[in-house]
């Protein structure tokens, strides 16, 4: 099955620990970064999301990462569960991260 | 000030409803989509998610949607809120949505 | 039918010219971008492409534009042409700016 | 330096050549992709694009992949030339896939 309750680390270092998934597939958690393009010091930064609850394991989730301990960026995940050839569990992700930008007119940049 | 707390529309129809947003900034919702890429019935579907609480009301945020009711996706959305000229409050947001897919292999293919 | 030769406009105030496209579908031209992430100023940029040939007017192509005339950035175009209501062609497109970085740990934040 | 120049392969086992590039950074080639979300056979697929010519070899460039011997889409790709460690070339690239929809309202989930 497919529980995201744990620790999860990326290929770029940064880790995630989720606490309990609910019975609503529901979870909170904190996110600590390993890359940012803001200069101020990176912090453990809380994250709220939800999954599906398959049976068969390999369910979808998305999260939302609050980076207001240190920049006014928010950042959302979505991915999928998937089970390697050796049991362990993989989690693959997209991601896009919205910086704060000041007027409409830059809108088109604000998302990488 | 921006607070999601409301209901909210976008381009395509698509409606959101953002219950209370509590002083962490954290809220859930209900996300009624006027499109979908299944057959079934499209349902409401529960969100959760995130948002800044910058005094300046041009926050960001983001939140992810299930759509277990119907479908064993899930999307995220993020963006920031913005005063038009007419004051009224408008949101800008980028979302990807995340399709379940039976194995690795198509792990490229599972996201738009 | 759809054919990208001429000129096109976008909701930004960017202008694209689209010189003959060639009976492979492939095609060069010139953009003219409203918006820059950079502070140098604007120029025309060199743009090339490939389109479908569909006989249905809806086809999908793409390009890129190559901004060497003031950054070391390169955009990429997708999309798929449209006949409105009103009988106006219509280009649908997305796109993804990438950025110079100076190394590989850098690389998740390039792309926008 | 960085030529496209020449023969890749990426992770998913999908192969381009890149033939001469021009003092303008054009150029065309071949693109043999190992993934499909089509059901007709895969064939090599023509490409154009354009990149950067910088002295320390870390240009960015883009290219259009036009799949019309077996289907109605097209690609586009960004990216960035780097040296590893041990001295060979990596491309990191992001892309689109734009899929041909019958009519504008389905046009939110032509892009992937």
């Amino acid at each position: 099955q497919c529980n995201l309750t744990g620790s999860w680390e990326n290929d770029l270092g940064s880790k995630m620990h989720v606490f309990k998934v609910d019975s609503e597939g529901n979870f909170s958690g904190e996110y600590h970064t390993a890359v940012s393009s803001t200069t101020k010091p990176i912090q453990p930064s809380p994250l709220v999301g939800s999954q599906h609850l398959d049976k068969d394991g390999q369910c979808t989730f998305g999260f939302t990462v609050n980076w207001k301990k240190f920049s006014d960026s928010t950042a959302v995940f979505v991915g999928q569960c998937f089970t390697g050839d050796n049991g362990d569990e993989v989690l693959k992700t997209s991601w896009l991260l919205r910086e704060k930008v000041d007027s409409l007119p830059s809108d088109w940049k604000a998302t990488r």
